[in-house]
Order: structure tokens, then sequence, then C-alpha cells
């Protein structure tokens, strides 16, 4: 009975939901704030710091090592490892379309690129920098980055601004378009097969556009409690509570658990998944967020169909030039 | 009265030597075994490889983690950060160039480039990877790499062999001609300025071009005994007889203290020196090897003057590739 039930809620909505839910293409720019204009010699100076782990004080550890733009904009693990091997109870967040996100890292913390891309360089875990200072002192021992951000900035302009907004516009770039997904939106019917289809449309149905709406699928909102639903199996396998999101920053009870709501695009290549990176894969995650967030228990053929969907949001990776970094001559690291 | 003479024997000598040493420009290409052509999508895929982490068992270490294509072609590290920040004894030689090589690693046991590319990714302080059966069963897993073997090696042909001729054959492409050294040999006689020049002289007048001769600077010969010349002092400081070199291997008294001679290529952006990263500087390291090879102090001006002469060795680095590497779709790695 349950079952006939939802079959002909399903189609009923499927027929309307097309019309219904507004499906967004990704645009193919980001808006850049008034005071960071992106231009390509900003652009390129950004992507030379965001591949140097020279910003980390082992030498080993860049921007890209964890948010690698050479995969699916994160490292494919459930913590990412910083320097001396440390890692963090939070998944690396992908920096594709992170343009589009209303603020950043997982909890939020970050009201923009250029305020996040300062985080993790002094984060002791994460590339453990004493601070922006001893950065910014590097940074002017290497000759090409002083003429590099005097080009782009002004005379003696390195400093933990120009750094982090030269990183932010380089960001703004990493938009990737044309996922078949895209291509259907714009028109191109054949794009999705028949199963993507359904599964673009039972997302709309079971409420998941809720909150992963937008072009990015990342929110009308910017927070979302998760889990919303309390699962007393999914906590002992998942260990949910132990990390209380934006309240951990605001320490307002009224924050616990509160997430940004993170964005779909290139879904496919993020695993594992969450903010610990506890569920390992699409199937996993779809079935746990159904339950968690909408109390619903997903068919294997609804899951399959949604999974499908999400494998359609993978877009096409901009053309970069090869990151070739200014040398340090004579400079070295300690262990 | 010693400082009058070695004046005089250094104006004698620069005068001869700079018309009987043969200093020679690099080659723009290294020429590739019979079995592993180099072509155009064979370099390619090598340079996917050499770029993945996906080869290490953490999914964060990649060959370019060590050897930095970005930068020298190493990591300005005494020891290098392998999987869970483990380190080692040595540090990373240079990739710029290693085509021209005779043997690799610091103790030679690789005779080719194809041999060495096997090494760290089973090293379990390196990539640390169970396997290569593992490796191979990753990349399987990989459809981007599946089509892009069979492409270059045929139809299922992803293995240890194919996938280190690859990273050798994309490794014959990084050399770095055009130096101010090379520029100065073909001819432009402004390219190296007066100092670098007394450098040059002095370089073969001391006799390092003993060792650091031909037009990578890595010899005539293979291995090298390091140092020749015992000195407690050095000894103290930098603990050269905790590594025997090339008898860890062998296990021969006689190979004790054999070194591969390292090529001089870009020496300047390789900080620090020697195959324990202990010489932090040119200026440490030029001084030291003057001693401890060929029992000779050198003057502050002597040391200068060579060191000018090694900043003119920085060549140009090819133009590559953004390597976008194939995605794993839903797969991930575990702590």
């Amino acid at each position: 009975m349950f079952k006939i039930r939802s079959l002909v809620t399903a189609l009923a909505l499927a027929s309307s939901i097309s019309v219904a839910y507004a499906w967004e293409a990704l645009p193919t720019e980001a808006p850049a704030p008034a005071d960071n204009a992106t231009t390509a010699a900003k652009v390129e100076l950004g992507q030379l710091l965001y591949h140097d782990p020279r910003l980390s004080s082992t030498g080993t550890v860049s921007c890209a090592s964890c948010h690698n733009t050479s995969l699916g904009g994160e490292d494919n693990r459930p913590n990412s490892v910083g320097v001396n091997g440390q890692t963090g109870g939070r998944s690396a967040p992908t920096v594709w379309n992170a343009a589009f996100n209303k603020v950043q890292f997982w909890d939020g913390r970050a009201a923009s690129l250029e305020e996040q891309a300062a985080g993790p360089v002094t984060n002791p875990i994460e590339m453990g920098m004493a601070s922006w200072d001893d950065v910014v002192a590097r940074l002017k021992t290497i000759d090409g980055y002083v003429t590099t951000f005097e080009q782009v900035f002004g005379k003696d302009s390195i400093s933990k601004e120009n750094a982090t907004k030269a990183i932010a516009a380089y960001e703004r770039t990493l938009i990737t378009p044309n996922s078949p997904y895209d291509r259907y939106v714009a028109g191109d019917k054949s794009a999705l097969t028949a199963q993507q289809v359904r599964g673009l449309e039972k997302v709309a149905e079971l409420g998941c556009t809720g909150c992963h709406s937008g072009p990015a699928f990342n929110g009308p909102g910017v927070f979302q409690k998760f889990p919303v639903i309390a699962n007393g199996t999914l906590e002992a396998s998942h260990h949910f509570s132990k990390d209380k999101g934006l309240a951990e920053v605001s320490k307002k009870v009224e924050d616990e658990h509160l997430w940004k709501v993170p964005t779909l695009r290139n879904i496919a290549l993020t695993a594992p998944y969450l903010h610990n990176g506890s569920a390992k894969t699409l199937d996993e995650t779809v079935k746990l967020m159904a339950k968690l967030q909408l109390g619903k228990d997903l068919s294997k053929d609804e899951t399959a169909d949604i999974v499908a969907f999400l494998n359609g949001l993978t877009g096409e990776f901009p053309k970069q030039k090869f990151p070739t970094l200014p040398g340090t001559p004579g400079k070295s690291f300690t262990n």
C-alpha cells in the first residue's frame, strides 16, 4: 500500500515538479567583491600561491595538497593531512565552484573566499605557519613574488591581504560548467539518461532541493541543521554529535549542528562524504541524507536514480597553466 | 706565501683551463632506451601518474610531492615527508635532468629511470603502497587510466612495467636548457658575469670537474667516495658516517660511502645539500666539498665566485600542461 501510494505521488509530482522547480545551469563567471576585481595577472599570482608548498611551515603542504585542482578539488580522504602528518576532524570541501558558496568552511565561519584563504595557512594542523607575518616575510625572500605582487598590487605589496585576495581571485575562476545536467537544463534533453532524469525529478520531489537548490545546489539558505532527525544507529556508526558545527565557533546553543549547505557539483568525484567524511559512497550518503534530513527510507531504485543524477553534475574543469613557481635560490626548510 | 702561490697557480690555470676543459651545454633531448621510445601520448600519461597522489597508500603523496616540478624538482628539505608524516635519512634529488644520470637514487641502486620510478611507490616511508599489484588494481578502477593506458600501450595494459615506463618517458622531457652557462658555452660571452666566469675557471682549476664533469656536471664516473678526506669536525656536525651509501644496498665493504655524483644543474634551487641535506647553503656546501674531497680551504672570494657560477646553472623549465587527473567517481581513501 505504501509503495503504491509513493509511486502515485512520485508520478504526480514528477510531471509537475519538472516544471515547478526552477533548475538552473551553473554561471560561467563568479561575481567578485568591489575591492578585489578578478584580473588575469591576479589570478595567475593566486594560482602560484595556491600551489606553493612554501606557504606551510614544513614546505610540504599547499592549498592544493588538500584541495587538489588536478582532481575533484579535494583529496578523497575523510580528513586531510596537514604538516607533520597531522589530521583534523573534518573532510576537505571541494574548491571547485566554492566561489558560489555564500559562506566558507563547513561551519561557515568565513564570509568570503578572501577570509577563508587566510585560515589554513596558520592553522597548526593544516599548513602550520606561526603567523601571517612569517608568511609575508618568507614570500619577501622570493624575488619572483616580489616582482609579481608589484605588477598586480603595486610596490612593496606583499601582505596577508593581497596574498589572500590573489588566492580568492584564482578560486573565482575554478568553475566547472557544462556538466550533463547543465547541458540538459540548457535544452539538450539527451544530455541526461532516462535514469538521471528520474533522479533529477526525485530530488525535487523528496525535498532535497529544499536545501540543495540554485545553480550550485548549495541552498537558498546558508546554514542547515544536520542531522535533523535523531537516529541512534547512524549516530553510533557515524559519530555526528562529536562535532557541533557552527556552535564550535559561535559557542551558541542555537548554532549546534548547523552546517553550511555544501554544493552537489562534482560530488561523484569527492568521496568520502559529510563534514566528517564518514560516508564512503554516494549510495550510502543519499540514503543517509534522506533518512536523517527528510525522514524517508529510499528504495534501491530511488537511490540508484538519485546517484545517477548526481553523477550528471560532474562539470568540465577549466584549462589551467602549469604553475611554475618562482624559485628560492639557496633557501631550505628544516624538519 | 701560500696565498701568492695560489694566486699565481690560479691565474696560470685559468688561462689554460678555460681552453683545456671541454665545457659542454646541456642537450635538449635525452636518449630513451630501445624498449621505451619517448612519445607524446606516453609522456602525457607519465605526467599524470607522476602528479597523482593516488599512487600512495594515503592518497596524499605523489612523485611530485617530493620531486616538485613546479619548483627545483625537489622539496627544499633535508629529508622528504612520505605517507603519515614519515621522513627518511636522505634528501630528495632533483628530477630535472635526471634523464642524464647514469644511475638513479643517491646510492645509484637503480640503473634506469624506469627502475627508479618503481621504488618510492612501495617504499613504506615514501608512498607506502603495499605492492605494485595494489597500485595496478587501484589504477584499474580509474576509467580514465584504463583508456589512456590502452591508447599508449594497448588493451588491458595497466601494469607496473608500463606505469614506470610512462613515468620515465615523462621524466626524459624534464630538461632545463638555456641556463646562462649554456648560453655562455654556446658563444654568448655576456651570459655569465665576470665573477661567474672566474667561478667557472675555478671549479676546473680546483678539480671539481674531476667528478662533476659533462653537460650535467654529474661525472665521467658513476660513483665517488664521499667524504674522501676524514674530518672530525665536519663529521661531528654533519654525521656523514651514519649512511654508508652504496654499501647499504650491496653490503660490500668496498662500497662504503660511495655515492652517485649528483648533477650541479639548478643547484641554486635545491637547498639544502648533500645526500643527507645537512648543508644549508651553497656557500657552506662549496667550502665543505673543497675541504672533504680536494683537501682545499677556499677563500671567501673563491667561494663567492664558485657560488656565482653555480647560480649560472639554473636553466629554463619546459612548458608543461596542467595535469588534470582522471577522476575516481565514488572512491575514497581511509586514514
